[in-house]
């Protein structure tokens, strides 16, 4: 078996990669084992340093990588560059949380028996990247970034929709890594479905990040769950976000509907942060308004696989088959790549009920819009959404009273709340939270971006009345990595 | 059906309590699904309020705790008269973890779009607490305190054990609670192994707390996972916690045989962190010197069950069936209720193979003993072993080298290293862990002790462009909870 790359635009191919065999796979996760002890002992500076590698790599392979994803993925060039800078802009933004420390936790009781409380690393991870953000949660992504800044090296699974991109990245990186000093193996590539359930199968494997569909984070998840040592699954998967418009922001609801295209067919519709679910006001017209909008925005959706396009053209369907209205549905201009709608689909927000497909995910650039009578009806809709990674709110401003009790309601929804902005867009940054409650990933209390995505990867141990000399570096008398620490309760940061 | 309370020492009947109905589960999940908005948002400092509420009236109540308490457990009544203050403590203690808001990990970001990062309590827990620690870990124990600590409303479990003492420990504990302020409902409590799988299949019910079996764990972990909002199980389960006595250590075994006697009959050997393996080096005649310690205490184990009592007796024979010897078993006096064996069984470490019954968990004053040859076989046995909840290395001291290389080592394979101690006794402190790997634990990076475990009840949320007045407290610019957070990178410690 082979992966086989395809230009999106034009459905021709670009080459093919051979799926790794069971050995190969085996000789990956060993090999990873054999690096785990090494790299975990390791000062997180060194670890820093590392990342910091291969981030200078990207950024000195821009071009060429901007050009091979482009022709695998067609999501433009100017957004792969950026693509490239934010994926070495996360390297060193993790290996920079790393060295900070406070991820370890690092704690000392010496009151009664002496207790040192330090997290270490699980072992070796294994890295599922989204077909969507190649380069930003693709094989050198947030997930291999922040799990060898925490101490685990990574196997990664090459994409199916970029298989040729995740073999150079990971060239790339191990070279890099390799010239930085970092043992062999700390990063592994693996190729093709049947390698990918091998691996989470290998009992090697400590955890898993997987960016992408439910139903490929949930086979994951359930593979794991029947390992004879069951591990971590940390599945950012997604849902239908939602975005809620007050009544005293209707007012404004052309505007509005300008924003929500911009938002819901960025990447063609291809964020897992895209925004699914308008509720607005009664009396609005607001599918009328975002129909509009799309419209003039004429954008023409080239998918990432095929796929993913047939899925779009049959996900509209649904909706309609479901009680949905197609307002509008923009086609692109007749072409043999994998191009899809941007539609806009109306529907009476009785009918949005557990259980409806109006309430599933739609990928791609393809928005439900509903209309509210009063907050009572708003908040029944809300009541029936699947938990979400992230809500946005559009208001009237700090004294719209609706905004306040919506901010507070959503919080408890979703994983990030958004005001008078839009939710895709998810800054890679230490207040960053980019999760959500069952199904939106299978982890909740987790992020697969931001400081906390190292939290993933490592679990504590506490060390009782054991000798300072012997004790992990952080929970030392002598705090010889200068870590922020609590000493009999009291916070220490170094300064 | 009804859960019938017995006396271990004789048999007899205390009493008996009605297995809740179904629609009592409902109307219990209700009324903490009602009371948990409140709950939640409530100052840190308040909940702090209602738990030192709870642990006076504990403390308040101790003769007739622990007369009814050594009624149903015969863990007798020193040990009980320390487990009240005990689970008073713990409720004082997370009351302070709480108010000093380190665990809410509130994080600020302003450069960018300005991203507020805190942490919001799950919903109402379930808790089901241990057979053998019916205070410590009963209905106000540690699960219970770290909830309501972390601003979750708990439905708990009376335990079959002891379901006279949890149903005093409710009606106290909500007494308590009222008194103080906290809205009804905090704490409810259902009775019944139906009542107990109704709770945890209940949609309102967020995350389940759990110490005891392996066989109870997994159940209700494998329930929650067939939920359609699939929920995080903390279940403490425990399996064999290895005690590795080094070479330089070996010229102390009588001493250690004392030692290892006291901890494994602790409590009849009724703890999730009794020493159940003992690795010396070969030629030391360690099974015969622990079998000479364990006539000397001539320790006379009473059961808190007929069902463990009984599990006992057959252990032994299945540790012999696998190829142990039967060293010692120390029975006690013919009595009419729950008694059962201490006993000391002899392996050969080549025995100590995966799969075994020589390496699972057997309740009860039980332990195995091995020799090793030398490290190479001492770590071939090691790396065998399951998670374990902790670990004690036996040495000669600081200078001891092979102290050090086992310290890091199992510090791998469990959640707490002892080293010249013994891992029965949890100190509920800031730096305590206590979990561990898979499947000592279902989930590692959990403890259900110290500090950590109102970790366990929250998840993050992050709040984008949220004027100031419509964030939660931790969060807002005057940081009126006076919280310590992280704004632009940098920790900020409230003085």
């Amino acid at each position: 078996m082979t992966q086989v790359s395809y230009d999106p635009r034009t459905g021709g191919i670009n080459g093919e990669v051979g799926d790794s065999t069971a050995e190969e796979v085996r000789a990956a996760v060993r090999a990873a084992a054999v690096a785990a002890p090494t790299v975990a002992a390791l000062s997180p500076a060194v670890r820093r340093d590392w990342l910091v590698a291969v981030a200078d790599a990207l950024e000195s392979d821009l071009d060429a990588l901007v050009a091979l994803a482009d022709a695998e993925t067609a999501l433009g060039t100017a957004r792969l560059a950026g693509e490239v800078q934010r994926a070495a802009g996360q390297l060193r933004f993790y290996g920079a949380v790393a060295a900070e420390g406070s991820w370890l936790g690092a704690t000392l009781d010496t009151a009664g028996p002496h207790l040192a409380r330090t997290k270490v690393p699980l072992g070796p991870v294994a890295v599922f990247g989204a077909s969507n953000f190649p380069l930003g949660f693709g094989v050198v992504g947030n997930d291999t970034a922040s799990a060898i800044a925490a101490g685990c090296p990574v196997v990664a699974k090459a994409h199916p929709a970029h298989p040729l991109l995740s073999e150079r990245l990971a060239a790339l990186a191990r070279a890099a890594l390799s010239t930085a000093g970092a043992p062999e193996s700390v990063l592994g590539l693996v190729t093709g479905q049947q390698a990918g359930v091998d691996l989470v199968r290998s009992p090697e494997i400590a955890a898993v990040g997987f960016t992408g569909s439910q139903a490929g984070g949930l086979a994951l998840w359930r593979i794991a769950n029947e390992r004879e040592v069951v591990i971590p699954v940390y599945a950012e998967m997604g849902t239908v976000n939602p975005v809620v418009v007050t009544q005293a922001a209707a007012s404004r609801m052309a505007e509005i509907a300008v924003g929500l295209v911009g938002s819901f067919t960025l990447g063609s519709g291809q964020f897992c942060t895209k925004p699914g679910l308008l509720l607005a006001p009664r009396g609005v017209d607001a599918a009328h308004e975002v129909a509009q909008a799309l419209r003039s925005a004429a954008p023409a959706p080239v998918m990432l696989t095929s796929a993913i396009a047939a899925a779009v053209r049959a996900g509209v369907e649904e909706l309609v088959a479901a009680g949905g209205r197609l307002v509008v549905a923009v086609e692109p201009a007749p072409g043999s790549g994998w191009d899809a709608p941007a539609a806009v689909v109306e529907v009476d927000a009785h009918r949005l009920v557990p259980g409806s497909r109006l309430l599933e995910e739609c990928f791609g650039a393809v928005v439900v819009v509903a209309e509210y009578d009063d907050p009572t009806e708003r908040d029944a809709v809300l009541d029936r959404l699947q938990g979400a990674l992230a809500a946005s709110v559009v208001t009237d401003g700090p004294d719209d009273p609706e905004g306040a009790v919506l901010a507070r309601r959503l919080g408890g929804q979703v994983g990030r709340v958004v005001v008078d902005d839009w939710p895709t867009g998810v800054a890679y940054t230490w207040a960053q939270h980019h999760g959500g409650p069952w199904p939106a990933t299978s982890a909740p209390a987790a992020t697969s971006v931001g400081a906390g995505a190292l939290d993933r990867f490592v679990r504590p141990v506490t060390f009782q009345d054991v000798p300072d000399a012997w004790l992990p570096e952080p929970v030392r008398a002598a705090n010889p990595w200068r870590v922020p620490r609590r000493v009999d309760g009291v916070l220490e940061v170094p300064r």
